[in-house]
Order: structure tokens, then sequence, then C-alpha cells
């Protein structure tokens, strides 16, 4: 496997690449080809070969990949070979519910604890999550092996809380607050700007084309598009 | 203005140069050149200068941009010179953080409903919004000029509750269910997948140059480029 960075664009391939694999081996399946992948789940075959020659697996002719083992390389190239913990800041309507994602409980992150400012929340649990005052963070950081943080505060407030988590050596944050924010060499930060995405909503309503008949739409390549895009943030 | 399609990480950054123009309106100035819109936002000038000479805004030399004008110009190729109405179907914990968003409630996206099926809720209200049953939603739609969609379901229902919405008329469509869904023609679908999201942050703790150090993040290019991301979905 090579180490040079890849882009978000790659990573976000091999997840769906991951989520694919895994309800083939639901189902039962032992191997797939890149042909078979590509049609089952509206994707580009020969991208696929291409993201994961790159990363040193090539398949076997005449019989595709092997679903556990390419499983494993994936988890293995994704880092979720080991448990992700999760620190949610902002104990409010967005951070509970990020608590109790489905999305999250089923995949290898799971939310260890949620932080907030208010008196009347810390103490509280949602959806199985303790939620402790945030003068504590740090502390709880370290006790609970917390790698990853989520920014579920008001914007105003976002900038501080990065810093804060950053402080306590959390180098993988996602940020829901909708706020640019400037952060330190070595922290990635991931933001989840929905107005943004609204917004390339927009963008498709005010087009011509976004009429019914939608003619610009029906090619193999838009469709395929179209379920990729469905597939990632 | 060029009708042909552009791609969505273009409509992205014309999204985040309305941001960054709305931030210098506010603080009362009326023009601003590529290289001081890129270097106070932390943008690329040349792709500024490429992304708007694309829609015919090519500035005027000594000057730069006009604010005001360039604002309305990105309005409206993004479709926001109208409100947009949007539905929320699904009134649990995302659907009620939705519901009161900061990043919408200063947009000109309004959230006109939110729908579901559990009894209990119907007719409460949540950040000001109402909850109506799931089987009024054509009609609703209909009578209060709703054009955005939000599925906020759990993902066994997200498919049905995609047909259901498309079936309204309704063509612009955000999915927070972490599932792929089915589109038909004609209707643009964005899927808001934060478990991708977290795996690329996974992937990068993965690397070797997520250390400290972060000898790999200090250039320029880098920092641009994560201040770029910051700032989109």
């Amino acid at each position: 496997m090579k180490s040079e960075k890849i882009s978000e664009l790659t990573t976000n391939r091999l997840s769906v690449y991951l989520r694919c694999l895994n309800a083939l081996a639901e189902s039962g399946e032992k191997t797939v080809s890149s042909e078979s992948l590509a049609k089952r789940f509206h994707l580009n075959s020969a991208q696929i070969r291409k993201d994961l020659a790159y990363f040193g697996e090539f398949g076997v002719r005449g019989v595709g990949y092997y679903i556990d083992d390419l499983r494993e390389q994936l988890q293995r190239i994704l880092g979720l070979e080991k448990e992700h913990r999760v620190a949610i800041i902002g104990a409010g309507r967005l951070g509970a519910a990020l608590a109790d994602y489905y999305g999250f409980t089923k995949s290898n992150f799971s939310v260890a604890a949620l932080f907030d400012a208010d008196a009347e929340k810390i103490g509280q649990t949602v959806g199985g999550v303790e939620i402790f005052d945030i003068k504590n963070f740090a502390d709880i950081v370290k006790k609970d092996k917390i790698d990853v943080a989520v920014i579920a505060v008001p914007a105003p407030f976002a900038q501080s809380v990065l810093e804060m988590v950053a402080a306590a050596g959390i180098k993988a944050v996602m940020n829901f607050a909708p706020t640019p924010l400037k952060v330190e060499t070595g922290v990635k930060l991931k933001t989840v700007d929905l107005t943004i995405s609204l917004e390339s909503l927009s963008y498709f309503l005010a087009q011509p084309t976004s009429s019914s008949n939608g003619k610009n739409l029906k090619s193999d390549v838009s469709a395929r598009k179209r379920v990729v895009e469905s597939a990632k943030v």
C-alpha cells in the first residue's frame, strides 16, 4: 500500500465499496468481480479497479475479489480495524440526534460522551450516553480514550470549542456549526454545512433541465453519479 | 451565463464565495479583488476568477468585483433569489434538530412543515414548525408550495418516503438515512451520510502523517484545502 496522501473523494469511494461488500457478505457471497460490484451498486467498474489497484489489491482473474479479504484491506486502509471513540460537544437537539444516529450505532464509531455547559443537562443521558460538564472535557477525553470530536454547538462558540478540542489532543473533528473555522496543523477538520448542500439542490431547481422530462439526466453516467452521490456526504 | 451543467464542486464553491461576500457586505465593503477575497478567506484567487468568468462575471480592472452586484449574480445562479420551502419527513430527534438548525434559519430555506406517522407527535410543534400527519403530505406540499424535502426517517423507510416525495412533485431531496436510495430521473437527491464523513476522519487518523508534527499539512495549498473543505459538506 502506498503511503502518499489520497484525496477525500477516493476515501469516500472506498467507504462506499466497503459498505457494498458488507452487504454482499451479509447475503453469504464469497467473491465478486469489479463488473458485478459496479452493476449491482451502480458504480463504475474501471474506477473500482483503479482505486483498488492503487492499494495493491488486484483481484484474481476469473474469480474477482475475495470479499472477506477485500473488506479487511479496506477496513485497514480506512483505519477501521479499531474502534473510534467519539465525543459530541453540545447536547442540544442536534447533539442529541447525533448521539443515537443509526449510522453511527452500526459503525465502529461509538459515542462515548456528550458535553454541555448547561447545568440542567449535565448528568442526564441521551440514547444511553451521559452528558458531562464541558469543564471536564480534557480529563474525560484522556480517561475514555476519545479520538474523534463532533462539534454541535451554535456557530459563535464553535471556534473556541475547536481550540479546546485540539488542546485536548484530538486530531479528528467533525463540525456542524455553519461557520468556517481555523484549525491548527495536524488536526483534520471536516465541516458538514447543510446550507451548502441545500444550495446545490437550489441550483438544480433553478436549471431549465430540472423539469420533469429531465433529458440531461437520463444517461447511464448520470444515473451512476446520482447513486454514488447518494452514498457520500 | 452558460446554461450547461456545472459540477456540484463548483456550486459548492459558489456557495462559499457568496457566504464570504455576505460577510464583506455586512462589514460595509463595496468592492473586493479576487486576490483580496482569496487572502481573507483562505481561497484560491485563480480558481475564483475561473469560476466567476465561467458565469460571465469578470470584475473591473483596478477595482475588482462590485460586492452587491456579485452577490446578486451568485444568488441568481444558485436559485436563491426566491425562498425555498422545506418539508422535513420524520419528526424524531434528527428531524427536530433540523427544524431549528441555525444554518437554515438564516438562509432562504424555510422549514414549512414536519411530517410523521406517530399520532402522539402529530399536531405538536418543534421550533415553531407544526408536525403534520404523513398521510396529508401531498395536499400540504401543494397548499404550502413546498419544493424541497428532507428525509429524516430510519433507513428501512427511506426508499418508500422518497417515492412518496417524488410522487408529490418535489424535485429536490436531501436524505439523512444512511442507505443508498434509487431516485427517478428529474429528481435531484443529495444524501448526507455522516458515517462516510467519519470514515474520512478515520483514514486521516490512520496515516503516519497525522501525528502532531503534521509535516505534510504545512503547505499553503493544504491550508487552503482545509479551509475550503471546512466550508462544504
